[in-house]
């Protein structure tokens, strides 16, 4: 959404509640429900979203009314010295600009980051529409990208083939890049940077012809939006690599169907038509890995068996993977693949998988 | 170091063992003790490092023929699988690589990564002097970069100035990366990822001549391996912003004098001429954000009392700083500037510091 547009909205908000104090009646502002209730799988479109539940914030009701403050004040603060200026910030850095006294009370505007200010950001971008992106609040940044594409980046022609050993930096706010050409048979999104770093250094994205990101992890959200706007508009097939574990299969599961905090931008974060490429328990038998598995702890079929309840795992496939971890009682990491020769991964396991589409949904 | 003169040390190793075989007597391999007590504060140097105490490894003795055979399976690995190669991995994927029952036997090579694989590189960067990247076995990767530097890297040319709002991955092995034009007044090396996105965004390298690093936490071997080649090898001053607490001033610690894990590598690791940006306690006080102090926990006054007692924070002004923390019983982060306004922190405090060279040694 374009700049001049997200003040709008938040300027519409402004005006709202000065048209209802004008006609002499308690503002409200209408913020959609969060809770697990009102969080719903859409089937068709395969992503979390919200359901139609919402919540009025009324600034005459006392339970409201401190709520309510902040989230005009956060409102006007984005539009005022933010989007107007151009600025991005942090939510830690929005929190302390905006906490202070309010004059001639004892009352401070917030007492604490995460309970306070952070989840009227949350607000503004259901009520809204919007990404907390396009409000110019920055998140966490994680992650790095290499492949035959180049970008425009606040006035730099940058090009991914070209960055040595580093790779470009995936910033936490990718909204205003312009790819300028993009040239890939699909995305290979790593959760681990080790494995990663092998294929950087065996140049499989070129001779793939590929773009390699790694998540280092869970993906920030700045990978997860880049991930989707590569593969969307620009139809590149996306497939997750992480490990074989419940932790490596729900990063997967946030990358495709979004995450139940995040459910109301599914559609911006999450990238339904990913495809899952491995590390399954079907691999680590066909490769001959398990000498080199992890027992699996109560935690991780605690976590498997809750995955198994999901809507979104309900695929055959994944169901079938999932009972035999729990079954078999171990899981296995990416680098479990080294034990077969450190280019393994490269010559072997990957082609392997593409090739045959092995892969499951 | 170069690549071949590692491979010769390694080969040294073995060739050493096999001489003491042939003459009939038991190997041994000698390795410097990292315990406490053999860990120094050099005053002249500035820098941690290893007192003279060097430990025997046998063959022949029951309680070291494992750690002596693991020694010499690694060394002999990293020369024919890594160094000959030309190919780099992490310390997990070597340690699944290694990982084998001893055919004819029930022992595995290796029965854990972080109690048996991972100390034998520490004994062999130690035995060697050479860094572990320089065996090829990387570290985590964290930290981003921007500045007026070009550098060239496996076959590319980089220009650090021209990486739009993402900036330079700070890969985990800067051994091989050539400088090939360094342009700076200063680096400025920044704790927070939201004030390296807060300087990035408003040019501040551009504008000041300086290179800007983040390290996101604690500083990853590759930032400090970095911040040091730029810095020795082009003469370039490191200054160092960290939040205001005993962690943060850690942090300094670690870029500047080294530690006490890897004091063996101090040298390449830490920049002794480094010097302390802020934030201090005294800064608390000068830009007034009292208001925006966090109460220090039980654990953060602990850790400030011992960084009083280590050698290398001796000197007057920290010993003063330190001091003030313990007595005010508070802390702050950088972000407590934003409290005067987003843009603060570029045009008044560095701007102010920097210009007075208001510096902790």
């Amino acid at each position: 959404m374009e700049r001049e547009k997200v003040m709008e909205n938040l300027q519409g908000l402004g005006k709202e509640v000065l048209a209802e104090l004008e006609a002499g009646r308690s503002p409200t502002i209408e913020i959609p429900v969060r809770t697990l209730s009102n969080i719903k799988f859409n089937e068709v479109k395969e992503q979390l979203e919200l359901g139609s539940s919402v919540s009025k914030r009324n600034f005459m009701n006392v339970a409201h009314s401190r709520k309510f403050m902040q989230t005009l004040l956060v409102a006007a603060w984005i539009n005022k010295d933010l989007l107007s200026k151009n600025l991005h910030t942090s939510l830690r850095d929005m929190y302390y600009a905006l906490k202070r006294t309010i004059p001639g009370t004892k009352e401070n505007t917030f007492e604490d980051q995460h309970t306070e200010s952070d989840p009227i950001v949350v607000d503004l971008e259901t009520a809204l529409d919007v990404l907390r992106e396009e409000l110019h609040l920055n998140a966490d940044v994680r992650g790095r990208v290499v492949g035959n594409v180049v970008i425009e980046d606040r006035g730099d022609t940058v090009d991914w083939s070209k960055l040595g050993s580093g790779g470009w930096s995936i910033p936490s706010n990718v909204e205003d890049i312009k790819f300028k050409e993009v040239d890939a048979k699909y995305i290979l999104l790593i959760e681990k940077n080790a494995a990663f770093e092998r294929l950087h250094e065996d140049k499989f994205w070129k001779h793939e012809n590929c773009i390699l990101i790694t998540s280092q992890g869970q993906a920030a959200r700045g990978v997860r939006r880049l991930a989707n706007r590569l593969s969307i508009e620009h139809n590149v097939p996306l497939y997750v690599f992480t490990d074989c574990d419940a932790y490596g299969w729900y990063i997967y599961s946030v990358i495709k169907w979004g995450s139940m905090n995040l459910a109301h931008v599914s559609n911006k974060l999450g990238t339904s038509n990913a495809r899952f490429l491995g590390l399954t328990m079907t691999d680590i038998e066909k490769y001959g890995l398990e000498g080199y598995t992890i027992k699996a702890k109560d935690m991780d079929i605690k976590r498997a068996k809750e995955l198994l309840k999901y809507p979104w795992f309900k695929h055959e496939e994944w169901q079938k993977e999932i009972k035999i971890m729990i079954k078999k009682g171990y899981k296995a990491e990416l680098e479990a693949l080294s034990s077969k020769g450190l280019r393994f991964i490269t010559n072997t396991y990957l082609p392997d998988k593409i090739g045959s589409k092995d892969f499951l949904p």
